[in-house]
C-alpha cells in the first residue's frame, strides 16, 4: 500500500537546463521526486512520469492517457502533479473513476524556486489522498476542494469555491 | 472565516540568531509567518504567538494555555505547530474541545533549512482543517490522522498509524 | 565609501511572475537586492537599476548606457549583474575606464532557484572589487579574471582562460 | 592544479540530524561539497575533511593539524571552512606557510539555512585564492582581507579593516 505519483507537467516541474543562447525554458524531471525526499524512507511511492507539458498544452488524448494512468494505479491514492491553468478540465475527465482519491496539484512558482508553493501545495495533496473519500480533487493556492466545487477568477487566476455548488 | 495559527516553538521555529561564540540556538519568530507569504492575499488567517518553547520542555500550564487558546480561537479551524516529541501530548488534552478542527504540527528539521519539511507538514495541515471533520489531528512525516490512531517508534522517533485502533 | 551595484538584467533576475496562462517569464527586480541582505547591515551600497534585458538583446545604446553608470558611479569599486551571454563584449565596451575596479557577473540559473550559482558568483565579485586593481573582471562558473583573458567554448557554453594571453 | 578545500567545522557545517529528543545539533558533512556541486564540473577539487569543531573548541594540536594539512595540500590554493569565532587565531597560526594562497571562510548561519551566507563568503574564497598573491587570508562578512589587517569588534561579532595596519 502506497501512494501514486503521475507527472503531467507544468509550473511546479519548470527547470533551467540554459547553458547557451536565449530564454530557454523547460520542464524537467517531477519535482514531486525531490519533494518525497524529505519525507520519511519508510514511505512507499508508485511513480509514474507520463507527461511533460505546459497545461495548456494538453489535448484529449493527453487526458485520455492520464485517465488510463490513473485507472491502471496500484494504489488507490492518487496524486497528479499538473500545469495550474487547466486543473478543472482534467480533474472533470477523471470524473467516471469512483473507487480512488485523487488530487490534483501544482504550483504557481516552479519548485525549483526558494519562495515556491510547491511543497505546500504537495502537503495538501498528501493529507487528502490520505482522508479523503473516493473522488476527484484539486489542490492549489491554499485551497483544497472537491472538483465539482471550485472556479477560477480569470482575472486574477485564483481559484474560489462556489459555495452554491455545496 | 479564516484559519487560526497558533505558535508554541519546536524544531521548525528553530532559528539561528548566533553573533559570537558557542553554539546558540534559540526558537524565533513563527516559521508560518514565512510559509504563508507563498499563499495568496486573499486568504485570512488569525495569528497567535503563544509560546517559544521546546516540546519537550512544555509543562501543564503551557499546555492549558494552548486549551485556552483553542477556544478563544476565533476560527473553528486551527493550526498548531509544535515540537515534534510530544505532540501525542498535547492532542490528549485538547480532547475536550469538539466543535473545531485542530491540526497540530511542525517539522523534523527547522523551516529556515533549505531541506526543511516544514512546508510539507503544514500543507498537510492545511488540507486537514479545510477537509476534516471537529477533531484532533496530527500531522507529521508525510502522516496525518486523529491522534487517538498515532503511535511513536520511540527508537526510530517515527509516528505510525495504529491499525487497531481505528 | 561603498560599492556600486549596477542590474542590466539576465538569467540572475529571471523570476516567474505568471498568474494565469503560458510560459510568461519576466526579469524581476535585481536579485542582488536579496544577495546583499546576507551581509551586516552596515555595508554600503550604491544601487542602479539600469536594465532588465537578456544579454543576447543588450545593443550599442544599451552598452554606451552601462559605461555611463560606471563613469558616474560614486564608487570606484562596481559589481554589474548581466546575462551570461555576452558579458565578454559587454567588458570590452567598458575598457576605456581606467580607474575602477569593475566586475562583472551573472548566473547560470536564476537567483530565484534553490540551487543557484548566483550567490557564489556575486561572492566572487564582492571579493574581486575589494582586492583587485582598476579593471574590467568577469566572474562566473567558478572563474575570475581579467576579461582579456577569457574566452568561451561556444559548445558547451563555458567560460575558460585563455593561458596565452596571460 | 585545482583547489585544496578544508574542512575544520563551525556553523557553516551545522546540520539537523535530531530524530528524538532535545536540542541535538551536529557538524555534519562539509557545506563546500553542496556548494561546489553548483559549479562546473570541471573544476578540480581536493577534499579534505580534517575536524568537525566548532571554533572555540580548536586547540594547539588542532591547529598543527591544519598546518600539515596546508602544508601537504597538493594545490597552492586552499579554502579553509572554520567557525566564525576564531578565525584570526588560525590564520596566525598558518603565518609560517609563504608559498601558497590560503583563504579562511565561514558563515554567520549554517549553509543548510536558506538565508545562509555560506555560499557568498565560499564565492569570495574562491576569487580570493585564484586573484592574490600568497598569503594567509580571512573572507567573512563581505569582507576578504589579509588577515594582519582584520580585527573583531567583540560586541557586534563584526570583524573590520584596521586601516593602521595597512
Amino acid at each position: 500500500m502506497g501512494i501514486t505519483l503521475i507527472q503531467t507537467g507544468g509550473t511546479i516541474d519548470k527547470d533551467y537546463p540554459k547553458s547557451i543562447g536565449g530564454w530557454a525554458f523547460e520542464i524537467g524531471e517531477p519535482a514531486f521526486l525531490r519533494i518525497i525526499e524529505k519525507l520519511p524512507k519508510s514511505m512507499k511511492w508508485e511513480v509514474t512520469q507520463l507527461l511533460k507539458k505546459d497545461s495548456l498544452e494538453l489535448n484529449e488524448s493527453d487526458r485520455k492517457g492520464i485517465l488510463l494512468a490513473c485507472k491502471n494505479a496500484k494504489n488507490s491514492q492518487i496524486i497528479i502533479t499538473h500545469g495550474s491553468d487547466t486543473l478543472l478540465e482534467t480533474a472533470a475527465s477523471l470524473n467516471s473513476i469512483n473507487d480512488k482519491t485523487i488530487v490534483i496539484t501544482g504550483a504557481m512558482r516552479p519548485e525549483r524556486f526558494s519562495n515556491s508553493d510547491a511543497d505546500l501545495n504537495f502537503g495538501m495533496a498528501l493529507a487528502g489522498v490520505q482522508m479523503l473519500p473516493a473522488g476527484i480533487y484539486i489542490a492549489l493556492q491554499g485551497l483544497i476542494s472537491d472538483h465539482k466545487n471550485l472556479e477560477r477568477d480569470l482575472e486574477t487566476g485564483l481559484y474560489f469555491i462556489n459555495k452554491q455548488n455545496k
